[in-house]
């Protein structure tokens, strides 16, 4: 049997906002998780250049594979050799390759709910069984060393994701040690997604490749490099599986967008640009860390990084699709069903993304007040 | 256990090939199926355009899912919705796609022997089993509706490519219907790989989906549209895998590359360029028809399409690996191995890709006929 494989609900939110917007109602786009920014202006150059240049065949960019390799050592200190990276059309082909060398149809991979619904879902769609950990408010929403411990049979693999989607909350750094540690007791590969690492509003985010050199890890340059549909993305892969991701990469996958590699490799240098996004970012989140207590919504997983907010809306609603797509109809802006995330308790949540532009920021919260407190009162 | 990929030889060819130019060898590349010439300049006038009016976030263009629904009824009189048409990053996703959709691990998957290595190898990394068709010099090739009928017992799917890599043979329209019927008698689901559509030199090479509503059809924009590094192609499903479609794009790779998309739409209509194009490998077909008997490579598969030449070098070697690269080395010529395609009999054969300059090629044969009738001689 083919697998069943769950639809995205914010696409469906989405929809009906750009119906809404297409009959002249005001949207505020908070659903998706992607900048509303555009690649560096340096990249554009550059793409602007190869276009007129280069015929662009099927092509792998061995300066922005060496350039990712720096980026490890400048990051974070840890040494990867250009040849540990695959360069994919974005993260979640990377993530497909990643699952596919690592683990066989009948595998046992844990992860933590709530967590990106495209994880389990792949999962499913390799046929692989996705060993769900529920992470509640006491663990802020994390996989914690201590539940990987408790997982009886051991799982063949463990997905990180730190800062997290949907809650943004980041792995404490003794914590991800412990992790690993616990990991490699019981034989347990990690496959982590630090596709929001460069997005963290505390410390930093560290790579769990600090910590266990055979863990395979995802990234992308779609939302700190502010580049979602240039489609570009990477898999770094211990040295015993760059045969298993080459050969894979060629044969499911071929090569990534030509020219978003060029561009990529200019984008990584852009750092002032990228830095004030997050600056962007970082007031976003305190306008909506302020304001939200006052609507009512208090119970809030910590966003340490990337630019969301998952918050309880259990005392207003046991239905987050419907109280979304009310949410929509009645004040224009868009967001998304804690359903998307947590197949258990996600009817009681919604993710608020916060990357838009700071006056939209305000303008939603704006909206939001007087709807949530009608909600309240009714 | 993970599944074991075979990589591609004529990298290795092409990695020699790029080595030997960086050292000021004149190399002219034959190893790889793609167009030398760039996508049509108002495809490209179109990308400039949209660099600097669009932030690019993800999306998938309903105009060019459209188009291309058009497509189908003005080149083969099919109708198509375009809500059949799956926007992917490249064929190569496009059949990952396709096979995850219709077939779950442990199906078994006809195709034929010689093929395009990546079914073989996707099939294997989605964990189904390749039936693996021999298809001689006595059936052009290709496979025939007797061939299926023969199988025993009935596969689940089958996979044809017409016209194919990497012989260019086309199947004959009453074939086409002849197989078409077989799987319909014997529920085997049929994926059609049509990427080389556009390029023949012979009779059009006609869609599955005259004969079969229910087959899917790969396509992409890397061949007749000269777009190949841009990375962008196509799914049609039928209706009742829409969902299931849609749902693993979303999951396993969310969209293609966005500007990809709007240059795409534009190409489209370029049709006086592409057939230009055409024209160039049309020339290319027949000096090399032309010149490899009186090099003594007299069993060539009918090229009625694609730009490759199949050619039997048996009398040579039985080493079409070695072959290749001695011929690189001593001629500059760099050309695909046989192995790549057929891991039983392409020991004795060599792919020839003539999507060059017509230059080119003439420079390529008189390099090649000397070297030829040497090692004749020795």
């Amino acid at each position: 049997m083919t697998a069943e494989i769950d639809p995205f609900h914010a696409i469906a939110i989405s929809r009906r906002a750009h119906q809404l917007a297409a009959a002249g109602r005001s949207i505020i786009h908070m659903e998706f998780g992607q900048p509303s920014t555009g690649a560096p202006p340096a990249a554009i150059a550059e793409a602007h250049r190869i276009l007129d240049a280069d015929a662009m065949g099927y092509w792998e960019s061995p300066a922005l594979k060496a350039r990712i390799a720096d980026h490890y050592r400048a990051w974070y200190g840890v040494s990867v050799e250009a040849e540990q990276v695959i360069l994919t059309c974005g993260a979640s082909p990377a993530f497909v390759l990643a699952l596919s060398c690592a683990f066989a149809p009948g595998a046992r991979v844990a992860l933590a709910r709530p967590g990106y619904v495209a994880y389990r879902n792949t999962l499913k769609a390799l046929h692989i069984e996705p060993v769900e950990i529920a992470c509640g408010e006491a663990e802020r929403f994390q996989i914690t060393a201590e539940a990987v411990a408790r997982l009886d049979p051991a799982p063949d693999g463990l997905i990180l994701a730190s800062p997290a989607n949907p809650t943004g909350t980041i792995i404490a750094p003794d914590q991800l040690a412990a992790i690993a540690e616990v990991c490699r007791r019981r034989g347990i590969r990690i496959v982590s997604d630090e596709i929001y690492h460069g997005l963290s509003y505390v410390a930093p985010a560290r790579t769990i490749l600090e910590h266990d050199p055979d863990a395979l890890v995802v990234n992308s340059f779609s939302k700190y490099f502010s580049m979602a549909g240039w489609r570009l993305g990477w898999l770094v892969v211990p040295p015993a599986l760059i045969d298993a991701a080459r050969a894979r990469m060629g044969n499911l996958f071929l090569t990534p967008p030509s020219l978003s590699q060029h561009a990529g490799l200019i984008a990584m240098d852009c750092r002032d640009e990228l830095e004030g996004h997050r600056e962007t970012y970082r007031r976003n989140r305190a306008l909506l860390l302020d304001a939200l207590p006052g609507l009512g919504l208090r119970r809030i997983a910590p966003p340490d990084g990337a630019f969301y907010i998952y918050a309880d809306v259990g005392h207003l609603t046991q239905d987050s699709y419907g109280f979304c797509m009310a949410l929509l109809e009645e004040t224009g802006v868009a967001t998304a069903p804690g359903i998307d995330f947590d197949p258990i308790d996600g009817h009681r949540f919604i993710r608020i993304s916060f990357a838009v532009a700071t006056d939209l920021v305000r303008e939603a919260i704006a909206r939001l007040a007087p709807w949530f407190a009608a909600r309240a009162a009714a």
